[in-house]
Order: C-alpha cells, then sequence, then structure tokens
C-alpha cells in the first residue's frame, strides 16, 4: 500500500502549532512575532504568493506588514526600507518577494536583510551555516525545509545506511536539500542536467527528491521498489482532457505510475507545495523566539524535528 | 599505464606563479602580499606547521607576520590582535592554527576574521560562498582547492557526465570538496561513516576522493577501472620492516594494490598534502588582489583553474 502523503493536512499541523508558539511568545514577553513582506511592481503571481503569505501570518497571530513599493523604486529605496527593518525591534523577519524588477539589483538587497531575519534562507550567512551543519542558529531555506519534514515523518531523525539522490542542484532547494539530508546521516547524491544515466542513480535511491521543473520526468522504472519519493516540481502543462486551452499541475515525477512502485510518495499539487509557506510562517516564530532569547514550544520543534 | 601525481611538482609550479603575481601586485602598488599567522601555545606539530607556513610565505616573496603567543593569552587578547589586523591594510590575509588551547573559543575568533582576510576559508561566509557556487568572491578551504587542481588537471574543467564520489563528510575537507566537484558539474555522492555497502558506491565513482583518517581503507576492489583517486588521508601507521618503534605515513587509500585499477592516482605522502600550503599562499595572494582591486595574473589563475 502506498502511503500519498497529505501536504496540506502536515502544513496545518504545523500551522497550529506556530498559533500556539505565537500565542505563547505573546503571553511571556507581550509581543507578536513581526513579519514584513516587501513587494516591488505589479507581477500578478507575485501579489498573489504576496497577499497569500500576509494572510497566514495574521492567520497566525502575526504582526503582519505588507510593503507595496512601485515598480521605479530605486535601489537605494529598496534598500532603505531594508535597513529600516532590520533595526525594528518589532519585526523579526524580513521578506523580499523575488523576482523583483530588472533594474534592481536582488543579490546585493537579499544580503542586506540581517542573517537573523533572513526568514526565506538566502542569506550567504544561512547558506553557510546549513552548509557547515549549524542548524541551531541559521534559518533554513523554506521549500527544502518542509520537504526534510516529510523525509523525517517517514524515516525519523536518522537516515544513517540510508541512500539520498536530490536531482537539481539549485541554490533555493537542491543544495541545501542535499545538506539537510546530509546532516541526517544519509549517503547523499547530487545529480541533475548534465548526469549521465540518471535513472540507474535514482533506482539506487531509497529517498529520491526531484526538482528540476521537468513535467513528469521521473518515471516508474527510475524508483527503486519501496522507495520514499518526494515531488518538489510544479509544472503547468496543457490540460486537453479538461477542455480546451486548459491546463494543470503537474511535479517532476509521473505520479500515477511512479506511486504503485514506491512506498510513500507526495502529489503535486498538495504534497511540498504547501509546506513552503508553513515552513515560512515557522522560520518567523523561531527567529522572533531567538530574538527574545527564548526557546520554541517543543511542540513547534518537534513538528519541525529541526531545533 | 597508472600516472601517480607528483604533488610536490604541482604545488612548486603553483608556487612560482604566486611569486609572479607577489612581484607584479608589487611592481603595480608598491605593496606586497601580507600574511598574519597567529599561534598560541607550543604545541611542538603546531609551531613545524607555522613555521613551513612563514617560510613559504617568506619564499613567495610575502610580507609575513609571525604573531607567537603564550599559552596563557586570554580570548579577549586574541580577539584583539585579530581586530587589530583585520584593520591593518598591510595584512591580506590571517590564519589562526588550530587547534587552540582549550580554553579559547576556537570558532568566535574564526569568526570574527574578516571573510576577505580568511585565508584558511573558514567563515562562514566563506562557507556560504562555496556552498552557493560563488567562486569569484569568497575563499576556499585549502585542502580540497588543492585537491581540485589535481582533478582538474586530469579532466579539466567540466566534470559533466563523471561520478564523482567524497568519502569523508567534515566541514574542513568533505562538504566544501563535494561543492567544488558540484560546481564543475559533476554528479557527486557524499558517502561517510553511516554509508552502507560502502565499497559499491565507491566501485561507482569515476573520481574517488577519500578522506576520513583510516589507513588503507579505500582497496582495489572498490576502485573502478580507470578511475582518478585522491587519497587526502594522512595516517601515522607502524612500520617494523623499518626497524622497532619505527613508523610510516600512509593515506586512506592502499595504494599499491590500487594504482594498477585506477588510471590516476595521489600518492602519501607526496600528493595533496603538498597542495595544502601552496593554496593557503594562493588564496593570500588572491586576497591581495583583491584588496586592491586587480586582477589575479592569468598565469596563476589558470594554474588554479579558479578565478
Amino acid at each position: 500500500m502506498t502511503t500519498i502523503i497529505d501536504g496540506k493536512a502536515v502544513a496545518a499541523s504545523i500551522i497550529g502549532a506556530i498559533k500556539g508558539a505565537n500565542a505563547a511568545l505573546r503571553a511571556q514577553t507581550g509581543k507578536k512575532t513581526g513579519l514584513a513582506v516587501i513587494i516591488v511592481g505589479d507581477d500578478p503571481a507575485s501579489h498573489a504568493y504576496v497577499g497569500a503569505k500576509s494572510r497566514m501570518a495574521k492567520e497566525c497571530g502575526f504582526f503582519s506588514v505588507q510593503h507595496t513599493l512601485p515598480k521605479e523604486t530605486t535601489q537605494d529605496q529598496l534598500a532603505a526600507l531594508v535597513h529600516k527593518l532590520n533595526g525594528d525591534d518589532g519585526i523579526h523577519g524580513i521578506l523580499v518577494q523575488l523576482p523583483l524588477p530588472q533594474h534592481l539589483d536582488a543579490e546585493t538587497i537579499i544580503q542586506s536583510i540581517r542573517p537573523e531575519k533572513d526568514v526565506d534562507g538566502l542569506h550567504v550567512a544561512n547558506a553557510g551555516k546549513l552548509a557547515t551543519g549549524d542548524l541551531k542558529t541559521g534559518l533554513i531555506s523554506c521549500t527544502p525545509a518542509g520537504a526534510m519534514v516529510f523525509v523525517s515523518r517517514v524515516h525519523g531523525r536518522d537516515l544513517s545506511g540510508l541512500n539520498a539522490v536530490v536531482i537539481g542542484r539549485s541554490n533555493l532547494f537542491g543544495k541545501p536539500m542535499a545538506q539537510l539530508l546530509l546532516n541526517a546521516n544519509a549517503t547523499v547524491t547530487i545529480a541533475h542536467s548534465r548526469t549521465k544515466d540518471l535513472s540507474s542513480i535514482c533506482h539506487n535511491a531509497d529517498i529520491l527528491v526531484a526538482a528540476v521543473g521537468r513535467p513528469e520526468m521521473v518515471k516508474a522504472e527510475w524508483v527503486k521498489p519501496g522507495a520514499t519519493v518526494i515531488d518538489v516540481g510544479i509544472n503547468r502543462v496543457a490540460a486537453p482532457e479538461k477542455g480546451e486551452n486548459n491546463t494543470k499541475l503537474v511535479g517532476d515525477v509521473a505520479l500515477a505510475e511512479c506511486a504503485p512502485v514506491a512506498s510513500v510518495i507526495t502529489p503535486v499539487p498538495g504534497g511540498v507545495g504547501p509546506m513552503t509557506i508553513a515552513m515560512l510562517m515557522a522560520n518567523s516564530v523561531i527567529a522572533a523566539h531567538r530574538a527574545t532569547s527564548l526557546k520554541v514550544p517543543k511542540r513547534l520543534s518537534t513538528l519541525l524535528l529541526a531545533e
């Protein structure tokens, strides 16, 4: 029997624990978790994402601020806002929605966020902490952190003796995911577009994580029988079966054919997707606890299997 | 025919290019590369290492300063010295010899070195840059950088389609080595003490890098015929054949039996070992060029295959 992970349910349990943690923080310090989200320009998709994040922050009971800047915003103006938020004691997390308009240098802006407030886990100091196995003081990129929650729920915290294969080597997902798996004692292979004989490398994986952005690339014969398969891809493809010009979302894994081979698999949509926003909220409440030198409540840290 | 890499010869060619780069820097700016080495206490092995580094810095034509502090040095005193060197325009590289006496917090000291002067590549900002593939502005840990020079000499800069296996996952070597190989497009597996069936994982490696500290652990049947084998282990073992109580150095690879299977292999001693100090000098002269906004001469950057 294959288990299809319900990402929405897992995310909801984490959000529940975050609400509790935020309430406890408020009871002890009089302060809520403060999350500032910055969006520049009027890309509709970015506005939809930011709206969802701000709503979720409010649902968690956070002090949530959204800074909506016109697309003509200059580098100096944006830098000044980040600088102000860096110094604001009421703000524990700062998120700059990407992509920024082309005339802005996103990297410089991201690196100007104080690492302790970098709830997206994009600052080089946070990348360095994760790369060197320091999970106690850094903030971890949200999507790999969410994928890792699934892995830990299936296999526990210690992955000794298990082979993990991550397909994809982006800084946002593949590399941090590999580091998290390695930190949990898995033997980790990072495969990518330049890998030869990808299917046979994947077939060796007890834990297979796909993040390449190629619709349904991973086929049944790539999957080791009994493997745990985590699908991080989100690809929009034509869905003529739903009528002309209709589309649907699929992952990087051919779910229907891989599910019977795998022991555990995540669907798209409804798998890793809902976890990303939950982990953003988790990073924010963790940052707030650290800022006030309080321990994150056990209920949340156990769910995250992280702190 | 197996090629046994002569690490001393490769290191000497790099040192030659470093001398040239330092001389050119001096001609253009009036400044030499400045390297400060700090040693605390009187551990004989540490003094031997530091002596070798200081001598090599002088041989390269650097401005070389050695700070020898008594073992009673306090954290504050050591921190004050690093702070002073951080602000000294004549010093481009700062090296704190490890281990420090037990009463000192080495991690805090290392992280207080300005990343641009962290020629050992141990600062979290340098780890983060390497982890995210930024090799242009960071400084890379010397031993993996040296091992990578060997790999590049054999296979070129682009390792697309090659499987690399790194045994060992230390922050000093295994992790940065894996990141360098990944950055060069290899498919990379990181194996370690918790890996199951290590021999068959190694047997899949076109490039096998061993850094575990277990004498002659890698056997002939672990090596894929024609592989490149890089041995980073340095283990002192009994050598009764040299007479009673005598010892010798061996690597993590059983050289005599693996050499006929491999296509290229590094010996111990005389393989990776001599490269570490050469790469420390390379990092120093690179840091000096960056501090003065000059380009590293092509002869050196080509040899390092890095910049």
